[in-house]
């Protein structure tokens, strides 16, 4: 394997000492970049750039060249795993995802079974073998998936949803279908993921984009144990390397103590808490990621300058902090105000490594 | 002025002893109702409703007909305070609101001025008259309104918004302009309040519902610092009786302390905490009102029951406890799941309220 020339992201997520501090973005490849606007066009539609592994290492690497990132992230949709489950995942031109065969009741759930990854999802771990290979040890590359309980959203909704009433009417009326769902896809993703890191992904990242919307109760009844048993199944080495794992729960700033108790290296935080609030709850158990409000990327740069440094100062000196926004990057942001956002990150957290 | 006949409601809110636990639900004069969706109709649109004190009345009332609700509310819109700006408030047809003239600049700010209650909101407080008339004191009547910053949030993006990027950009760039805007509004919202309850109102309820999409920092800020300054010159008491303020910032749970430090006698708390362990942080500073899933009344009238009880079970026994859900019940909710859940309330409460 090739030497890794910038390892500050994984150090990191290992809560070791860093020169300063790493950073990348959720969605660094995606809408606000013209390149990506071209490939995107080139590739015709979404899913195609997604299951063409040259166009979806393409879109991966295009962030890397205009900004000073330390970790690249494999260009992907959490969708894969319903798609190869055969749900038929296609996306209406402005619009969301939608599938052609939601999962509604019992009966749909017991068709289900977990696909095998080398067969319906090699398009992916084959884009993750050549990103590595294009990257060439520049920056680690994170594989991810969506969470259980995100995933079992969109099969049941049958899309995007506002207020979620189909599938929280099945954990409602029917948990015992639901929690099938979910394990299926507890063990559909452990798959997925092991694929990915045995395929050359150097960190894993789950995101529970939705996992906010539930009670405390619900949300470790029926997403967060989900995790635990991936995170209890993960190959946590590949060729004698660790790979650390990310949990993300978008809304799930209350029950940090409860995520870091599943034995994940790090979480990551969107913006409605504070850093160093959340350094102190979870102590050393955990490297965090974020949390900076995507919409500051609307500001001027001074201001996102100043931004950055509040965070930095929140989270304080010591090991353990990756920055990043606190959910994806919007798709208006002007670029120049990325490059702003990067370097900041880099120049003002000097002060915080020295010791 | 008559008796009221059932004043649970307020004897809760202000921690006292009561028979069984109160409940109301927020959006409950709402299209989940056939004779809301009649009245409307006859209304011919949303805004005509709202400016009609006959018609607001009518579906004011139309689920107190139906249930043994423990409190009206006054049947309006957030938005009727931007529109006596002068701002042009329009809905279109199956979409949220619209402003014909946003507030973008720091010109536009200048532009604006509190307006004179009497003048541009006297269609709220005689529809307030024409309510407590009718009610002839069967339960309390709430008034209402959006909190500065939620306000803010539609004049200044023209309407509903996914990512607040215009005004998080206002408030990351110019955040002098943003203050000047949120003053004034919480100006006109202590004389709108104070108007409400004049003309009778008999407890208060401003709604933050966008202040969870701020950091914490900004939060206190842009969102509580203004609520606080609402709450310290809204008229207390009327005709010699104690007119409780209740604040709900939704998504606000991790800030509970902080809204109970601005003086308001009760918390409205969304789903996505536990209410046991709010109480256990607010102490007796306040009361408590919430919070089961609004999209728990898609299931199974048991399976509401269960939930209730739950809930019941987490605030446990004493004072201080109002039952609503978490958040405004979803349109397409079947009007017999609401039986299922005023009832319960009532039945299964009595034996935490017997000491």
């Amino acid at each position: 394997m090739t030497t890794l020339k910038n390892d500050r992201f994984l150090r990191a997520l290992f809560r070791q000492p860093v020169d300063v501090t790493p950073v990348w973005m959720m969605r660094q490849a995606g809408r606000y970049l013209p390149e990506y606007r071209a490939t995107r066009k080139k590739a015709g539609d979404f899913l195609t750039l997604c299951k063409t592994p040259e166009l979806a290492c393409e879109v991966t690497l295009q962030p890397l060249d205009r900004y000073a990132l330390d970790a690249a992230i494999l260009f992907s949709d959490i969708l894969t795993i319903p798609d190869a489950m055969g749900l038929g995942l296609y996306f209406a031109e402005g619009e969301g995802p939608h599938f052609e065969h939601p999962v509604r009741t019992k009966a749909d759930v017991d068709k289900l079974a977990v696909p095998d990854i080398a067969d319906e999802l090699d398009y992916v771990t084959d884009a993750v073998r050549v990103i590595r290979r294009e990257l060439d040890g520049r920056v680690p590359l994170i594989g991810f998936s969506g969470s259980p309980w995100t995933l079992a959203t969109y099969m049941v909704e049958g899309g995007t949803s506002k207020d979620f009433a189909k599938v929280k009417g099945m954990l409602f009326d029917e948990p015992d279908t639901l929690h099938r769902l979910l394990d299926i896809l507890a063990r559909t993703v452990t798959d997925y993921l092991n694929a990915q890191i045995e395929a050359g992904a150097q960190a894993i990242m789950i995101f529970d984009t939705w996992g906010g919307a539930l009670t405390p109760r619900d949300y470790k009844a029926f997403s967060l144990a989900y995790m635990q048993q991936i995170v209890e199944h993960l190959q946590r080495a590949h060729d004698g390397v660790r790979v650390p794992i990310i949990l993300f729960t978008k809304g799930g700033g209350a029950w940090l103590e409860a995520m870091a108790d599943t034995g994940c290296d790090a979480l990551g935080l969107d913006w409605t808490v504070d850093i160093g609030d959340a350094r102190r709850r979870v102590g050393d158990r955990v490297a965090l990621q974020g949390n900076m409000d995507p919409a500051l990327l609307y500001a001027q740069p001074a201001r996102i300058r100043e931004e950055v440094a509040t965070i930095l100062t929140a989270f304080g000196s010591g090991n353990g902090h990756v920055f990043n926004l606190g959910h994806g990057i919007h798709p208006q942001i002007d670029p120049e105000h990325v490059s702003a956002f990067i370097d900041a990150v880099h120049e003002l957290s000097v002060p915080f490594h020295t010791s």
